[in-house]
């Protein structure tokens, strides 16, 4: 489909309010035209690079907000947190969290990224996890980014219980999900 | 309980032929002598070091035999493989693997031997997690050696399905288990 330059930077800033964390690349792949092109728009409408964008969003200091671990220890970057009920974070699959044969992420660094967001949404000193069901849903390659989101399904104060889930997504499409039965308390 | 030198050495004998990766600080504490006097007895017995056991063990070329990964894609030391029936691998957890705040092993990276060794025993060139069911039973501590034996539990040629099952174990305690059903093909 075809668009004029207005229809496209209208349709392209509905695009990006809906994800904000979409590439340059990825808008022109959806828009066909040149990645030039995405930034002159950009440029025209006053919107921030992606990496400024994410960082606008992290600037807020979750170091101070986040309680059962220190920050440099969740794996990817929280770009939301709101304890006991809901968090996401951003992890940029490269080469390194791949099979060499093939580019497939390897299922322990989508989990990892899924179980250190069920710990850091945790508003208590201490969250092991118990038990996780975890579903590869579909193959994730280098250099596709995964939007993390925990949701904190229920709590059971007696069982020091807390249950998580977390469902993973490229490009809003759904590559993972975990459900997380979480120990918590003071240590 | 005292033992006299007799006794200690049949003992340690019967010891390490049920478990040949304990170390000598355990076979220490289990026996109430100093670790000198354990290096002592194995030389007596000529039996050889902890890392030489387990370079005798892992001289086999498993590189040769594993289908799925480059075996440095494993994640742990593979110590033993039948392909299609059962894997055991070696990871020793230092604090590059634990919690800074309470030395507690991280769950990704027990999933990641586990589910790297239910990756290894598929005697084919793809094999890809679908799902998992994974239990944390007991916290795992930087200073512990985790022995994880995958078992292949049963298969669904029909559906290109292999369900695996992954005790992990420190001395001999079960710390993790995990349902793991795989995915497996020619790419």
């Amino acid at each position: 489909m075809k668009y004029t330059k207005k229809e496209r930077q209208k349709s392209l800033l509905e695009t990006l309010t809906k994800n904000p964390f979409i590439t340059d690349e990825n808008l022109a792949t959806t828009f066909s035209v040149s990645v030039q092109t995405i930034r002159l728009d950009r440029m025209e409408l006053s919107i921030p690079e992606l990496r400024e964008r994410i960082k606008s969003v992290a600037a807020h200091n979750y170091e101070e907000e986040v309680k059962s671990l220190p920050i440099d220890e969740v794996i990817g970057e929280i770009i939301d947190i709101d304890l006991d009920n809901q968090a996401i974070s951003l992890l940029d699959i490269t080469s390194d969290h791949a099979f060499a044969r093939n580019g497939i992420a390897r299922g322990h660094h989508l989990f990892a990224q899924a179980n250190s967001l069920a710990v850091a949404v945790i508003n208590d000193e201490l969250a092991l996890t118990r038990k996780s069901i975890i579903t590869f849903v579909k193959p994730v390659k280098v250099g596709d980014r995964v939007i993390a989101k925990a949701v904190v399904v229920s709590r059971d104060v007696e069982k020091n219980s807390t249950r998580i889930e977390v469902t993973s997504k490229v490009e809003n499409e759904t590559v993972f999900v975990g459900q997380f039965n979480m120990y918590r308390g003071t240590e």
